[in-house]
């Protein structure tokens, strides 16, 4: 398969992955890792992913911080498509200064937004998606990608999916619901009415700044004058840009007016947001064995099941301990029962509180 | 309560600790270690307690390996009484040569043999129950101390005490048994006539020897030559000292022809065997707290118990886990159920067997 004329990959890189820690850092946030053991970054496997549809046309939209790192990972994007944020201002802000950049760019332009930081193994049934849903972009539509539920999750946002498009390989999308509770998200995938909505979105550039232009223009504005206007532009506007996420700015706004639509995929996507959902999806046969990311070399365990995390040369012994997490860097380390995983918050927290900023 | 005159200490500091391993290693053994959190280690600790007793007559015998590292922490013992053992020959040899030399350098010694690596908090106690010992020693006795029980161990040997002696005060020995099953060692405990064979004693140097002589006059004499003869000696005959520990070698024969005696001690005694019993030393009212040993400040916890060791600098941050076990070392890191702290010495003859001669 050949690569797309005028796709623009956008990878907003941004988010701390807390309940990551302390792998993830404020400094070093988890799309930098590589948390599959593959030898690539979360932020390198997704351009790697979108590398056949776009050639070299990727844009990564990242923290001033970060701007170095990501540099260094993916030497093959130009520098000229590496946008800092001086300071977060949101999804919105970061995936509408690519677009208002784009636009002026390449006038036939379509856009796919892809978070730097979710797994998807299965790179082709990606594609075909992603291809779907160019060709329904491109015949003016905001397109959303729609993830088919594998179980009742309540971590996810859903997508209510509506009729089947007469000419186009899409859906209509009756509209976004929040993550709901267990047995509201068990009759969404017991209906098969519903996605997993992942946050993906394919557009035309000007399409998707004009559906910004009609709840906020001056946001839309603003944007289109810092792609104008350059670093002095950057400057003096985008502290004043609104914090606020693309699906509340626009597609929620956008489902209510029918103009949204969504193409199903059916491909494994995990977005890694703790240690247990990391350990299941480096067993996920449940195996029973304890899984090691990093060199599995320096582990020896006995009676053991669970996740161990070296990001040391350190050897580390486990033993008579089932569903463990062992995170071990070289500052700090984490050993927790996997039901514990998302406790890591409250450690990340007392430590900001305690002023350690070396340690979050 | 002043020092004895002519009473000298001999400290054989050998053994491993493999069960105390990373913390513990071949390199660094478990007496050169702090493990109760004083700010001295158990072999630092063993010479504070009888410092009272012997003013500056302290002899600690050692392999060559170790000798730097107890000449660093024993700055007040003189050089000449530091003695390296060219190579490990169990007990009897580095008790009997400290015994040879001290029968040539101080024909009124009493000797007192305490190894480097026991826990007795009491020392007040500790030195009373030695006070009463030398008066026996002095008197031409063999003398052990025979700790009062406190539950049915089966991991120590047993002295079976027979009748009180009529102008010393200390007791006959019937017999030394060794390491029971649970049911005769709680018969033991409760008849009331058994004590824990801590493996400590108080006798004259020439009467070691001499009992010693009665079993392998060989080897009595070879130890006698080397105390006259020196790092020729030294060389030529230490290699050919046989293997055995002072129990063994002397203690059983003695006891079996009556000529051994036992002083009662009700101190407490602990031989840190491994990572459970050190949480019971340093957690005695088993608070189900998480204990640290080293700087607490390092270690954040939620919903945990058991025993933290950080031997490194690093943060360590311990979710909901009861009775774990986390040794963190600059190279080795250990975490394990505590009922698998028994474990700990399969991975070490894991690691050798593997040639891992620098984790071991």
């Amino acid at each position: 398969m050949s690569s797309v004329d005028h796709f623009w990959a956008v990878i907003p890189a941004g988010g701390a992955g807390t309940r990551l820690w302390p792998l993830s850092r404020a400094g070093a946030p988890k799309f930098l890792h590589d948390l599959t053991g593959s030898g690539r970054s979360l932020l390198q496997a997704t351009v790697d992913r979108l590398g056949p549809l776009v050639d070299d046309r990727t844009v990564v939209v990242t923290g001033t911080a970060h701007l170095p790192a990501v540099a260094r990972q993916l030497p093959g994007v130009a520098e000229e498509y590496l946008l800092a944020e001086p300071t977060p201002r949101d999804s919105m802000a970061a995936i509408g200064l690519a677009a208002a950049l784009l636009e002026r760019k390449d006038p036939d332009a379509v856009m796919g937004s892809f978070a730097a930081d979710h797994v998807i193994p299965d790179g082709d049934a990606f594609a075909t998606c992603v291809r779907n849903a160019i060709t329904a972009a491109e015949a003016g539509w905001l397109v959303t990608l729609g993830i088919e539920p594998t179980y009742a999750a309540t971590g996810f946002g859903y997508i209510h999916v509506g009729d089947a498009m007469a000419d186009l390989p899409a859906f209509h999308v009756k509209e976004f619901v929040e993550k709901p509770s267990a047995p509201v998200a068990a009759q969404y995938v017991a209906s098969g009415d519903y996605r997993w909505n992942a946050g993906m979105f394919v557009v035309r550039p000007t399409v998707l700044l004009d559906l910004l232009a009609e709840n906020d223009p001056g946001f839309a504005a603003d944007l289109r004058a810092i792609a104008a206007g350059g670093a002095e532009a950057m400057a003096r506007l985008w502290p004043t840009l609104p914090k606020i996420a693309l699906d509340h700015a626009v597609a929620e706004p956008a489902a209510s007016a029918g103009r949204i639509a969504v193409v199903p995929g059916a491909f494994d996507w995990e977005d890694v947001g703790d240690f247990a959902s990391l350990g299941d999806l480096l067993d996920p046969d449940a195996s029973g064995a304890l899984t090691v990311l990093g060199d599995a070399g320096l582990v020896q365990s006995r009676s053991s099941s669970g996740l161990v995390v070296t990001a040391t040369g350190r050897f580390v012994a486990v033993l008579g301990l089932d569903d463990i997490i062992i995170v071990d860097t070289p500052d700090a380390l984490l050993v927790a029962a996997r039901d514990h995983a998302q406790d890591v918050k409250a450690i990340v927290n007392g430590l900001k509180d305690e002023g350690r900023t070396d340690l979050v």
